[in-house]
């Protein structure tokens, strides 16, 4: 054993990096007795001095200079709290390489540099930990890696973006429909300026690919995502959905088949009484399925700045004891297979499909004859009339093939009793 | 690094250890590309070797000898899943004297001996993981002592037993009182053939005792635990709990107050929103609140052969890696506070209160007042005639300590217009 301090840089100082430094200042009491060691911030990496002297004790710890931290052969480790692409990867590698442990929360550059990152790590034997990259606090890439190494995991389904889950709260328990639900999370700061990485399931996306590498122990990147927004879902489809005992998440899913990975991140139908339908609010949760624990759940709060300073701080920690146990690099990059991913249009999935077709007789019969005609069953419908000329139509369909599915929708498009397809949205299980 | 291949014996091939058994099993063609090594079982110690003969593929692995094992020094792990005081604390206590390392689901012993058990295992620098000792294969020891470690963890509460999630929940969905659950429960092999550990509470307080000791760093053992059954409670209770928007759980409760630590089990209400209240048949979870993660919850099987086996083998992996990377007893034991450990008449709670009156004037009236004169304030009232000469009330009240809350209820037994006191049930909440 060795080393009793343990030097740290944090790069940034924003939210995420406040939110570590108040963290480490929370613990530094009890850090020896925890670790048996002391976890020390010798530099923050800053833009702005002067700015961020008002939120730092000592501010002589500040610096504008990356030089000040890579050529600083005291500090061991990196704490990359600034996110985006550059400059945050060339400082992770060039930490790696001169042989610091680094924790990061970017899911960006995990989830698209994931391999490179962590070659480097396993080249130099030091610790790249991320288990902020996803569902900020909640404990997860630990259980997958560890606790869970004894399973095949087949499945991992997740509520991993706060926001979308906020709105599509808002549009359930009080009939908001999407603008408004938006407008409303923008007020109260769950939604950014620009909201479409949250809004069109990029930011799930990305958690899903890192997730997924870990459950699958096959890298899966973005670009292998399929990823689908919930900007047109109506406080309508909610409410058939209820009625059909369902509610509406979107839903970062990934599936280990014998035929492939799925990976996808779009809004679904599950079952009121699936443990996520009952995630509300910011709140995320990752369910997890393996072929000896079954199902179990990590439920908690996704984002913020104690929640992700928690998780980032977990893992300085576990560096810290490495350090000290001389054992850093002890778990690596774990992707040891090499999957194929499934296209979207190969992955079998049930449908919720709305219409408004022509009130008169003879057009459930139609439209049900084209599903059947394409392999398409029916497991519920429910038809009601919205004025004398028009009905709506609502389907859930059994489970079917992508590809005919479309195939299906293709045909109703060109139908003239069916005069709009409001809606199609994936639903939950086989 | 060294060490390829890590020799384990297996103490017991019951449920738990034919499931580790398969487990490591299955995980056989990915120990090698997941670890680095392979865990290979050499040596199970069984009390009938032609009854175990027929659970494995070749049953020169069995023996009935202890020695076989503890005096073999090429195995390095000892799985121990006899389950009961003795002789497995004398094993485990041998085994790692003799400097191997143990996993151990044994939750009676842990709650107990903890203490010695980790002060063995540290003088020794042997690991001694018990992962499934607590919630079966819900990853729950391994987040508190490294996920969360940067938090002041406050709360931990939890369903932890199925036996008795079950029996709520059938009382709750199927209005049956609760022989006839239990009765159910045995049937479908939930319960044991003596169900008094599960009934009483004594199993969730193990498992409290343990998880308290990690989560606020001060050591617990299960004496220290109030326990209170669900024998009593009656599907009337339920009925009304639901009235006023509850649910009833039997919970683990964990606190870390600046008076001293509160733990305990007993039935309680919680609101029927809150995320342990959707944890339904024999499933567990547990509710985690730290001061910088917030709310998490960790929900999967708390049971049976393969969830079990599941926490088992991933402590045995990362056993398997310690080894490797010549790191063992890197994470010991974390109590590093003595903590005061609260009585339960210091401990403040709310209250539903059943009683049945008599229907006359002026009642209610009385009992409010001796609630008040006792400092007890009233939340919810509901009255409801039963008969042309009895009424039933139901209160919840506010928090207060539990002696004042008993001295009022000292007073009601004396009262003639009470005719009963039918149920006294904590309310979660402050």
């Amino acid at each position: 054993m060795e080393k009793k301090t343990i030097q740290v840089a944090l790069l940034g100082l924003g939210t995420v990096g406040t939110g570590v430094y108040k963290v480490l200042q929370n613990q530094r009491e009890e850090m020896l007795s925890k670790l048996g060691a002391e976890v020390e911030i010798k530099r923050i990496l800053v833009r702005n001095l002067e700015k961020a002297a008002k939120k730092v004790e000592d501010d002589s710890v500040l610096t504008n200079r990356w030089e000040d931290i890579i050529h600083d052969d005291a500090i061991s480790v990196v704490i990359e709290v600034m996110g985006g692409m550059e400059p945050a990867r060339t400082y992770i590698m060039e930490a790696l390489a001169a042989g610091k442990h680094v924790v990061t929360a970017n899911k960006d550059l995990i989830a698209v540099d994931g391999k490179e990152l962590l070659d480097m790590a396993g080249t130099h034997h030091s610790d790249l930990l991320f288990e902020a990259a996803v569902a900020g606090g909640i404990p997860i890439i630990r259980p997958l890696k560890q606790c869970l190494a004894g399973n095949h995991i087949t499945e991992v389904m997740g509520i991993i973006n706060g926001t979308t889950n906020f709105i599509l709260t808002k549009m359930t328990e009080e009939g908001m429909e999407f603008e408004e639900a938006l407008a409303l999370a923008t007020e109260l700061g769950y939604a950014e300026a620009d909201p479409t990485a949250d809004i069109e399931g990029y930011d799930a996306g990305r958690k899903l690919a890192i997730m997924a590498s870990i459950a699958f122990n096959s890298r899966v990147t973005f670009d292998d995502v399929y990823t689908e927004g919930i900007a047109k879902i109506t406080a309508k489809d909610i409410k058939y959905a209820r009625e059909m005992g369902c509610d509406i998440k979107l839903l970062g899913v990934a599936r280990n088949t014998d035929t492939g990975i799925e990976v996808r991140v779009h809004p679904m139908l599950i079952p009121s009484a699936h443990p996520l339908a009952s995630v509300k609010d910011a709140f995320n949760a990752v369910f997890v399925h393996g072929d000896a624990v079954g199902d179990t759940m990590f439920y908690g709060s996704g984002a913020g700045e104690m929640p992700t300073a928690s998780a980032i701080v977990g893992d300085v920690f576990d560096i810290a004891r490495n350090i000290r146990y001389q054992c850093s690099g002890r778990i690596s990059c774990t992707c040891y297979k090499e999957l194929p991913i499934k296209q979207i249009g190969d992955i079998r999935s049930r449908y919720f499909l709305r219409m408004q077709v022509d009130d008169k007789p003879g057009v459930l019969a139609s439209v049900a004859s084209v599903l059947a005609n394409n392999s398409v069953s029916i497991a519920q419908v429910i038809q009601k009339a919205k004025s004398s000329e028009t009905a709506e139509i609502v389907v859930i369909t059994d489970s079917v093939e992508e590809r005919h599915f479309n195939d299906s929708l293709a045909i109703f498009q060109g139908m003239s009793v069916i005069r709009k397809i409001s809606s199609v949205i994936r639903v939950y299980g086989e």
